[in-house]
């Protein structure tokens, strides 16, 4: 059967070049980078070049400002609680959406219950973005962090960030920003967009899983968030994951070797894949924004049925697609993403993301039109909702 | 150049087989196991058997008392944070030792400056074992927690874990090991020792760097250190890292069924070391526990000269060996363990650890005692504290 996989926000294969690069270091330059010896100083040069990649990647001013990770979500993590301790002293304040990726909103859920901190989520309009008079509004003297998400997970939506970095910036306010979707598929530039931290992970641009980094602006303090040894300038103990690190590392610089390209091909896919659904299936909603969206990404909702059993039918014909976040699947709570751009429960539940990625092509976007439609048609035919509507 | 790598006990090389039995997963099965398709089921069974293996190794009841980490560093901050959280209505007082590794005792300064716990640090004897009385007499009605290390990664003195275990049972206090160092090497039954959770590490047993697991038993609840998704049965938020899951899985199974043969051999070597070094080399202190010590640990302290010359030495003769632990390397400070063990602060700077893994040979055991007497005698001549003993 054909196998078409289009949820490249939930992860993405890793580069053959970036396996390849990896290899030595499980057998051959084995050594722990921490080590004084020949075994150690083979590798730590090395971990030196992928955190220079990775710097280079987001447009940081110096390599120091990295910090390796496991992941998105320990970058979040790091950087929201590392801040809200570091910073307790100054206030208690930090101001976020109502979309963000779970690592960010269930990280502030543990700051509200566990260290007394205040957290206000901006609501968002109906293609995703906030309000920037919001945010100047809700800005106190406590506020100690805003933390909004580059491009939404889900919907795809780009925020405003040269905005929101020049009034953190202006405020005196720290400026985090979950960039996990974005980075690998749109130009970043920490420097000129004002951003003192910034999270980022492996998997979602062809690098491997269970690595990640926290851009750190120098100058900017926080507590750690893994407690043990000295590694990443006593930031976050634990042994160095040098095979992710170097398969991070050198993902980073494919990424922005192929940047422009990729942008290009994968917009062209995307408004392929959206005109196509748009013509074939009538009854339809495209959550997000129409332009400043991420070029990988497709959120439609059809009225009447249940994005599961879509789900489902699709990967009976080889097309592996998503309902939302890959984190919260199984779950029967609708989007809180879709219900924050205004969706009721009923449409919300009939969502589906599509995502590309490098290795798409077009012939697969075709066969997605040829099928989604009869998937689409079968399941309504069979819903009590659809056929009151008659 | 000959090169003979005694630093096992800061890494070790991955096994050709473990990452045979990952590649397949970063650009075949690359899917997350999260998703409902095809590509995410893929991934998933091959989760659940990493799972099952990691399980059996340990000799825990079922699968689902494993959490897999990003490594033994996070797998002690999640046992020790989560229940210092989970239980602060009941109690604030964790009992640990002086000779813990950082991944508990940097988690127990946080704790006690960020959410008011307080520490007991049991002192150890000259071979760094605990006093049971003293941990007896430790425990009041505020312990939450007894973390105590399975055997020491600086001198491979191994901890009475039945005993502390039989004692905390009876008490009705959780007991918590770091078994870092003792996973792969000596056999270790959660259930058998009571253990109500136990930190291991993939790459000290041969397996990938980048992943660990803690054992939680069943019924314990703590408090997730890493705020996300619904992974782990939302024990642990974070994309799961596939490849180093499947390869953690590996590495147990393969740590297991060869358990009885390379702890046996590494006795034999280790035996020969510390004995050709005690026949060839005056005035030395072999560290930790003469027969409760791990199989692969030697940790000697060699008068009048400093261990990082000796290992800067050494290096140069192609012999990659530690004078403590990996993550505190670069320090100045002698090491707690040492101290804790007795040791004065010029004696504790002249250590020397060598730390065997399954690849190591009889010959190369050899070599170095062919090298580290000259080696030895060279930097005493150039000792002023040596000199002043003539």
């Amino acid at each position: 059967m054909r196998r078409v996989y289009l949820d490249n926000s939930a992860t993405t294969p890793t580069r053959p070049e970036v396996v390849e690069a990896m290899l030595p270091f499980f057998t051959e330059h084995f050594g722990n980078p921490s080590s004084v010896h020949s075994f150690g100083r083979d590798v730590s040069k090395y971990i030196t070049e992928s955190r220079e990649q990775v710097a280079k990647l987001i447009g940081a001013k110096d390599s120091s400002e990295i910090i390796f990770t496991s992941g998105g979500t320990e970058a979040d993590n790091l950087a929201i609680i590392g801040i809200a301790l570091a910073q307790k002293n100054k206030g208690n304040h930090i101001i976020t959406t109502q979309i963000e990726h779970h690592g960010v909103l269930h990280t502030c859920e543990y700051l509200k219950k566990y260290h007394g901190v205040e957290v206000t989520y901006l609501p968002v309009n109906e293609y995703g973005q906030i309000c920037l008079q919001d945010l100047e509004n809700a800005i106190t003297d406590k506020t100690i962090l805003i933390t909004i998400m580059f491009a939404n997970n889900e919907i795809g939506t780009i925020q405003p960030v040269h905005e929101i970095g020049n009034i953190a910036r202006t405020k005196g306010v720290l400026f985090h920003t979950d960039a996990v979707q974005a980075i690998g598929s749109i130009p970043v530039n920490v420097q000129e967009m004002k951003i003192d931290m910034l999270s980022l992970s492996g998997h979602k641009f062809n690098g491997p899983k269970g690595v990640g980094a926290l851009y750190v602006r120098k100058g900017v303090k926080l507590v750690p968030h893994m407690h043990g040894g000295a590694q990443e300038r006593k930031r976050r103990g634990s042994t160095h994951n040098t095979t992710g690190i170097i398969g991070l590392g050198k993902a980073a610089e494919l990424a922005m070797a192929d940047l422009d390209e990729k942008q290009k091909k994968l917009t062209v896919l995307r408004d392929k894949l959206i005109k196509g659904i748009e013509e074939r299936v009538p009854e339809i909603i495209l959550n997000g924004h129409p332009t400043e969206r991420l070029p990988q990404n497709v959120n439609v909702c059809f009225k009447y049925i249940e994005g599961e059993s879509l789900l489902l039918n699709l990967d009976l014909q080889g097309i592996g697609a998503s309902s939302g976040s890959a984190c919260t699947s199984g779950s029967l709570d609708p989007s809180h993403v879709l219900l924050a751009i205004g969706l009721s429960h009923e449409v919300a539940h009939g969502s589906l993301r599509l995502t590309l990625g490098i290795y798409n092509t077009e012939e697969e976007i075709d066969y997605v039109l040829e099928v989604l439609p009869g998937v689409v048609e079968k399941l309504r035919q069979m819903s009590p909702l659809y056929n009151a509507t008659k």
